[in-house]
């Protein structure tokens, strides 16, 4: 039964939407429940989840962020402290409108969004100079209110970390906010092996009561964007709304200057539609909850079975973790379970290798076999290992660079996206209008201004006018 | 001002419950918010948490589990679906009447629980023996509406741990049961130097919807009990109502056999009420996030400063997280401050002491000073380390045990507990209505019937028939 399972799997090139859900099932990654809208993230997913949280909380605290856990609920009036906040976020939050059997007098919102906590919190706190900068970050789950949900994408209810931090000048907190964008970045890039553009969202598209929001963009196999992860400068918006005043050196009252900055469980669909394929998930060797799957063959042959054990023991003495699969199944069929759950390397090991002193290595990006000598086994898998890290970041960044054309107008703009998703770069005057113009004419959005736009000279591709930036245009997720 | 912030500790032997809630605000593990009834855990709070977290979630991965993430409501519909379970919980939950701008068709309860979900997903993905056991785990957050509310003992919201596994048997549930409570109360009295009593609780005080409640119950410094673990089995009672079958080896379909378990954050609660004292928190080495502090003494010198910095270097290549407090303020300060933040060890070292080739360790516990010989300095931390926590039990268990006492009729009872708080022993019959009695006359509730009880010959403290359990009584949180 499970063997007609795993050649369910959909093609991803024939209907991509529904190979990603496929994936998403088939892996085990995510279960659905009588809970409309929300997910159920099964072992490996939340393995996954855990192997993210590890690597980022590990770069947060090594930049001098310390975590905390604010409540879940907001009361009305405090969501409403700040104006664009509550617009951008009222229509799509979950009210608490009753505790035990009573009406509550004020009803509460459960968080899309913390911001008002912190503040909330900071300005209890934060009295004197000497008690900034605050770096607090917060793991947890929220809510929004979505109509249309997708695994990971878009869910009512998602995971996420969201950094809140407050700082005594303007530039302090800049510099932040841009810090931990290109800690994003990085993790992206060195963990994950995928490649972002950094960039700064247009005013449309930024956070609701940002001053500026940065964004890392990601290029699906598909051709459409995905935000991977955000950060923003607030300014002192909240901070007058919220009342979030020191006494600084010169004894003089200022507002603090503010940043957030988050990224959800979103990122694992990002991972699974930049890696996979049509044989299931597959996950690159520093996120991969299990590195190795060691694959005995030849029914309860002892021999076999103890060789496996030695290499799985030498592996975990290196720090690879590794599993064994000995299961009562046919190879193929473990073959296959073990592609579908996207364990980087497998190593088959059977009577007939044993007597010729090798083993096979299977890499699973490539399904690619090799045959290794015993003694140099755990060594070739080391070797693996790494090759198949930055062989991944190369092929989604060759993909994503070969998706990635420049246009002058918007006709061509029209033309290049009818022929191929991906990104589309062109130059922008800056006016909202030219931006709705491009979304109604070649149905992209603004993706980013990416940070190392050169503008020099260019002309907007909608009104012709001398451009202000250079714009990342896209589909997105 | 911060200085007389730290002053303003009542003393536990005048007023515990100030003296208690007094440690978690000027410890600074938490604040209070907007959000009635729920607590803001600070960076020192959550830091223990995610201490207690790391230690747990390594035994539990030991013992073969699963961490997985539920969502966090459970539809009304669903939540009734075991009847015991709904009449126990339905009357503390929040509800989610409205999404968006749209009223629900059916109302959410935020999880107090999470049985009812875990049961649907088992039921879903269950089909055959070779499925079993499910060894799941969740980290989350849980919402029960208490009316009143104290800081990690009773919130609105807490963070906790639920474990929830099935089994082909009966037997390996019950082994799956006992196993997690011996985990806990291993985990409290080796890591936490909290000594439990494990025992099963009487019918009146299980859980909602369980055959039996396994607990762990610990003494504080006030003698009123803290339960602070709990495991449950639930025989196939969630099974028939969720309808979780298997195919056995024997091709015929079979219920499954479930249990529960969970520690929450109110095991802060009981770590505080174990150790601190009037000068604040007092943490145990091995839960402590700081285990060492160095104070630097007199102002600017370059080598004392340089010294600071040298041992710190060389117990982290111990492994020993070490903090250098070379703030501002006089050293008196900065020695109490930390000593409110129950650091285990303090290093003082001043120019003197430079000269003299000396430092001074004060331990935390018993506040007592020992001068060292710098070159042994690291050595004599790693010992004292290890001193202070099997101190801690040590004193913990002698306190528990001096106000442990055994009773054989209920005027005794009512003596001992208005002489002393503690835990009473005595015998009881199984009876509801002596329990009740018991409750009536002398104020104490059944805490655990203990796991090496000795009931050969007892009569029951109320009604002087033959004793069915020899029970612990008590106050409790």
């Amino acid at each position: 039964m499970a063997e007609i399972e795993l050649k369910e799997i959909t093609s991803r090139d024939v209907d991509f939407a529904k190979w990603y859900t496929d994936v998403c099932k088939k892996a085990e990654l995510i279960d659905y429940s009588s809970v409309k809208g929300c997910m159920i993230i099964r072992p490996l997913g939340y393995a996954l989840w855990e192997s993210i949280q590890k690597e980022l909380d590990k770069r947060f605290k090594e930049t001098g962020h310390e975590n905390v856990y604010m409540p879940m609920f907001i009361p009305e009036g405090l969501l409403q402290k700040e104006k664009d906040h509550v617009e951008g976020f009222a229509p799509e939050v979950a009210w608490v409108t009753h505790g035990g059997q009573e009406e509550l007098p004020e009803k509460l919102c459960v968080r899309p969004t913390s911001e008002t906590l912190f503040c909330e919190h900071y300005a209890n706190i934060v009295k004197s100079y000497r008690d900034l900068p605050k770096l607090y970050n917060q793991w947890c789950s929220v809510v929004r209110w979505e109509k249309t949900t997708r695994p990971f994408l878009r869910s009512r209810e998602f995971l996420w970390q969201e950094g809140h931090t407050i700082h005594a000048t303007k530039e302090e907190a800049m510099e932040e906010t841009k810090k931990m964008l290109n800690v994003y970045a990085q993790f992206c890039e060195e963990v994950l092996a995928i490649p972002v553009v950094k960039g700064e969202k247009t005013p449309k598209e930024k956070f609701a009561g940002a001053e500026n929001t940065y964004t890392i963009e990601a290029l699906m196999y598909d051709g459409v964007a995905l935000q991977s992860g955000t950060s923003h400068y607030f300014g002192d918006n909240f901070a007058k709304a919220f009342n979030m005043k020191f006494m600084d050196k010169d004894n003089k009252e200022k507002y603090v200057y503010q940043t957030s900055w988050g990224v959800s469980t979103r990122i694992i669909g990002a991972l699974i539609m930049t890696h996979s394929d049509d044989h299931g998930l597959v996950l690159p060797p520093n996120i991969a909850p299990t590195k190795v799957v060691i694959v005995p063959i030849g029914k309860g042959n002892e021999e076999v079975i103890e060789k496996a054990y030695d290499i799985a023991k030498g592996l975990k003495l290196r720090g690879i973790s590794v599993s064994i699969d000995d299961s009562e199944k046919s190879p193929g069929f473990r073959f296959a379970e073990n592609e579908m759950k996207g364990i980087p390397v497998r190593i088959e090991i059977g009577p007939k290798d044993i007597e010729n002193n090798l083993c096979v290595l299977c890499r699973r990006d490539t399904l690619e076999k090799v045959r290794v000598e015993l003694p140099e086994a755990e060594d070739e898998v080391e070797k693996l290992l790494a090759d198949i890290q930055n062989d991944m970041l190369d092929r989604a960044r060759t993909r994503r660079d070969s998706m990635t054309r420049s246009v002058l107008t918007l006709d061509e703009m029209k033309a290049e996206i009818e022929k191929q998703n991906g990104f589309i770069k062109a130059y922008w005057c800056g006016d909202l209008d030219c931006e709705l113009k491009v979304k109604e004419v070649a149905g992209v959005t603004s993706r980013c201004i990416p940070f190392d736009e050169d503008n020099n000279d260019g002309k907007c591709c909608v009104c012709g006018k001398p451009a202000a930036h250079l714009v990342y245009w896209g589909k997105q997720y």
